[in-house]
């Protein structure tokens, strides 16, 4: 069986990190499956989707690493084409992936104690967002 | 139902960027599924999938980010083992990660309207490659 | 069909990489189904899973470029809230992602001949791991 469901979040941008596990939990437990797994996609091209241990001190080091590989202030060919200065944001995005699969087993989803998923808006304004989840299961 | 097919793609190789989304769209259509998700994955260990805004900006920017990350020149230990000078291709697709997996909802992606699934060939060589598709939905 | 299993990894934790290939087609060829997918999934927050080419020059290539990335002996803000002193495992972790999805057809895995699923221990001490692993096919 396959049921599919929109996330609503509002976002400050500027790599936002918010843990969407409870949303998750509550689509798991509406759905009544009990094995099987979740998919969870960002229609856009400037968010991310992984897991982290959703603790202050990692929502600083996160964003501080990605500030090494692709900085905020840097100079991006993307501005030459829209001149919206969130080129930074478009690669962070690409590198940590639109999409995660979490799989479940007898109702609980197989994630660590200290493991949460999160969404991460990295683009340089407050957005709206809708992800997209879809549930696969049995 | 889940269906399969092989997607034949020739690259130029060094970081070539190829948006596969027409593809994805045309394999979708074929299967005539409404609900569920297509999962792209490459069967060799110097690519990778991810999505991006497909513009040339980004298509300059993305290959200059994992130059930063993972440079052509740099000489890596991969070397020693088989002197084909593609150290960086194979740790670029370790960390852009083999596949990817795009939710559907009646008939159509759930992709943003500026977001396309590309594959990235990292090799040093003009390729001829097989990207594996399969659809499962209903 | 949607089948489970637990993988069992002891591992010496330090970027430790772990061929799970063999398990995952002993898993396959148990369940006797021919069309589908494989999802393994790390339930912790410092471990991750990808392909490479499983040679012992990349199993050196890997770790160096990570910790250009995420070097192993900086100070991160995590070391604030429980001193444990993996930071750097965390972050590796949440970029490397801590799930993959290998389809599989006429009853093999569509994997490249030098291309193995690799789980990686970034964490600073000897582990016990429990990989979950789901099957979903026909």
């Amino acid at each position: 069986m396959i049921l599919q469901e929109k996330l609503s979040l509002s976002t400050t941008g500027f790599n936002d990190i918010i843990d969407i596990t409870p949303a998750l939990r509550k689509f798991l437990e509406e759905s009544g499956l009990k094995n099987g797994h979740v998919l969870a996609f960002v229609p856009g091209s400037t968010g991310g989707l992984t897991t982290i241990e959703y603790e202050p001190g990692l929502l600083k080091d996160l964003p501080e690493m990605l500030e090494k590989i692709a900085p905020m202030r840097e100079r991006y060919h993307h501005d030459d084409t829209w001149h919206d200065g969130n080129g930074y944001a478009h690669l962070r995005a690409a590198l940590i992936g639109p999409s995660i699969t979490v799989p479940f087993a007898d109702g609980r989803f197989q994630l660590g104690t200290w493991q949460q998923v999160v969404f991460l808006d990295f683009d340089n304004r407050p957005r709206s967002r809708q992800l997209h989840l879809q549930i696969c299961g049995e």
